[in-house]
C-alpha cells in the first residue's frame, strides 16, 4: 500500500453478517477496466493519477489552505452517519428524529475537534462541495487534476455532466451506512483508508430502503451492526463485494450500486473527494428491465403516489391496500 | 309488489356472513332521490316509468320479436357468473381458467335451454348489448323508454354520454359475483325480482379486486359462499347496502360501488335492461381523495407498473419488493 498513514490489517476489518467478495483492482491502462466501467460494475483503478494534487491534503494543508468559510459538518453521537435530506424532513410531517446534527464551522474548528477526540465524545465528518471560496491553492491542485482521463471515461462510457465533486473529511472509524445514489462515481482516496462494501441493485429486495419521500430516501432501512432478519425477510441472502481504498486509488461506484463507506477504525482520520456524474441517455430498453432500472420504476411509484395523494401518511395504506392479499398469495403468482 | 312473476319471500334471501342495511326506496319526485345520486349513494326508484314500455318482455315476447342472431349466453357449471374479460385473457398468459364458457346462441335455443333446466345442468345467463338488429317490436319499445327523465338525471349529475344498454336474461338462482364498474349505472328490472347487494368503493380493502391487467379486473377475488378470513384480512368487516327489486324499479349503482346481484332462487327467470352512463368531468380535486378516487390511483398504478415492465409476472414481485418490510412495519405509519 501506498500513501502517509499507518497500514491496515485484518483487526481493523469488522465482520458482518453477509459474505462479500473483493473488488477487482485493476490498472486503468488494463482492458478490464474500461469493460468493467462499461458493464457498469465496481472496479478498484489502481494507478489513475487521478487526484495525485491532491495527495498532500492533510490537516494542516486543508487548514492552512481551505480559506476562512464555515463549512458542512455532520455530528454524530455514534459512529453512524445516515445521510437525509433537509428538504424531504420539510414535507415528512411525521416524527423523524435527524440522526445527525449538521452544524456548519470552519476547518480550523473542525480540525480541533478531531484532534481533541477522545472515545465517547461526539463524531464529525466533514462534507463540504468543492466550490471557488476555497483558496488559492487548493483551486490549483484541483485544476492538475487528471480531467484528460475524467473526460476520457466520461465519453467513452456516454455518461453525462459532472454534477459535483464532495470533499469528505472524516474521523477514523466513521460509516456512511448502506444507501445507493443516483449517479455514477469516482471515488478517490487521498489520505487514509476507506473500507467500502458494495451490493449489485437488485440487492433492493434486501436492503428495503426507506420510502422516496422519506427523509431517508436511497439508504437501506437495515442496521448491519443489529441485522433484523425477521423484519427483512431475505435479507440473510445479502451478498456483497469490499475492497479497502488508500491514498491515490479510485473506486468507481456504479450508479443504483448499493455502498456502505468506514474510515477503518483505530487507524488515521481519512480525507477523500468524489466524482458525480449524470447517467447517460437511456440506453434503448429491453426486457425484462435490469434490477436498477425496476429500481427506478419503484422510485416513480413512489413520487407519482406522493403526487396523487400530496400527503405521505396516505401512501403507505393504499400500497398496502394495493399490494397485500392481492399481490401477496399464490393466485397472483400462479392463477 | 307488482308485476306478473310470484312474489319473494324471506326464503329467497340466502344469509352470508355480512351485515347490511336496505338501499332506501323512493319516488323519483322525492327530492331525496336527487340528492342520494348527486352524493353517489344508491337508491331504488320506484316509480320512473323508465321501461314501462318493456315489462312486456317475458321469454315468449322476447324469444317472437328479438330476431334470429345469435346472442352472447354465458354457460356456467355452478349459479356464479364471474365475470371476465378476453382481451385480458390474450395478455395474461398465466394459467387462467375462465370460470364460464362464452356460447353464442339465437334465443329461442336460450329459451330452451331455460325451460328444460333440471337441478345438476349447467346454467345459462344471456347479456347481449341492445343494438340494431334486434326486431321491430323491440325496437319500438326501447324508443318508448323514458329517454326524457333519462336525459334530465344526466344533465343534472353531469354525467357523460350514455354508452351501452345491456339485456340481461338469467335463469332463477343466477349470481353475479361482486364486482364494480367504472360507470354510473340504472339497473332497470323488468320481469322477476333481483337480489342487489352493494358496498361501498371503500370496501376495495377488504374486497381485495384482482389485479388491474388480470382477466377479472373489477371482481373481487373473496368468495361470499365460502369467506377466506385468513387470506383476507379485514373481510370481516364488510359492511353492505342492499334491496330486492321487482318489474318497474330502477336502482342506481353509483360508479365504483361494488355489486352483487343474484335471480332470487327456486322463483323465476330474471329479464332487466342497465343504462351505463361515462362519469362526469373530474370534479376539482379536493384532498384527502374520496375512496374511488383512491381505487382510480391504485388502478393507474397497476397499468403504469405493466406498461413499464411489459410482462403481467413481473408486477407481483416489483409490487411486494416496492410494499413489503417496507410500507408494512411501524415505521412506515410512525417514524
Ligand atoms: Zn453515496
Ligand atoms: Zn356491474
Amino acid at each position: 500500500m501506498n500513501g502517509g498513514g499507518p497500514e491496515w490489517d485484518e483487526t481493523h476489518i469488522t465482520k458482518y453478517f453477509f459474505p462479500t467478495e473483493q473488488i477487482p483492482r485493476v490498472s486503468c491502462t488494463d482492458p478490464l477496466a474500461d469493460e468493467l466501467i462499461s458493464q457498469e460494475k465496481p472496479v478498484v483503478l489502481t494507478d489513475t493519477k487521478l487526484c495525485d494534487s491532491a495527495l498532500k491534503w492533510d490537516l494542516d494543508y486543508l487548514a492552512e489552505n481551505m480559506g476562512n468559510e464555515r463549512y458542512m459538518v455532520f455530528v454524530s453521537k455514534n459512529n453512524k452517519f445516515k445521510y437525509y435530506d433537509e428538504a424531504k424532513m420539510r414535507v415528512y410531517k411525521a416524527n423523524f428524529v435527524p440522526p445527525t446534527k449538521r452544524v456548519d464551522m470552519t476547518f480550523q474548528e473542525f480540525v480541533k475537534k478531531l484532534r481533541e477526540w477522545k472515545p465517547g465524545d461526539e463524531r464529525a465528518y466533514l462534507q463540504q462541495g468543492l466550490n471557488n471560496t476555497f483558496g488559492h491553492a487548493i483551486v490549483l491542485d484541483f485544476l492538475q487534476f487528471n480531467w484528460q482521463w475524467l473526460n476520457v471515461q466520461q465519453k467513452k462510457h456516454k455518461w453525462g455532466p459532472l454534477t459535483s465533486n464532495l470533499l469528505l473529511v472524516g474521523m477514523e472509524g466513521n460509516i456512511t451506512p448502506v444507501h445507493y445514489d443516483e449517479q455514477q462515481n469516482f471515488f478517490c482516496q487521498l489520505v487514509g483508508y476507506k473500507r467500502c462494501i458494495l451490493f449489485a441493485p437488485e440487492h433492493y429486495e434486501r436492503l428495503y430502503p426507506h420510502p422516496v419521500y422519506h427523509p431517508h430516501d436511497r439508504q437501506a432501512q437495515v442496521d448491519f451492526d443489529a441485522p433484523n432478519f425477521e423484519k427483512f425477510p431475505g435479507l440473510d441472502k445479502l451478498e456483497g463485494w469490499e475492497t479497502v481504498i488508500g491514498p491515490g486509488e479510485v473506486l468507481y461506484i456504479p450508479m443504483y450500486w448499493w455502498h456502505h463507506i468506514e474510515s477503518l477504525r483505530d487507524l488515521s482520520h481519512t480525507v477523500s473527494v468524489n466524482f458525480w456524474y449524470k447517467g447517460g441517455p437511456t440506453e434503448s430498453i429491453t426486457y425484462p428491465l435490469k434490477p436498477r432500472q425496476k429500481l427506478a420504476v419503484m422510485r416513480n411509484v413512489e413520487k407519482m403516489l406522493l403526487e396523487a395523494l400530496k400527503d405521505p401518511a396516505e401512501v403507505g395504506p393504499l400500497l398496502r391496500s394495493l399490494v397485500l392479499g392481492r399481490y401477496t398469495g399464490d393466485e397472483s403468482l400462479g392463477e
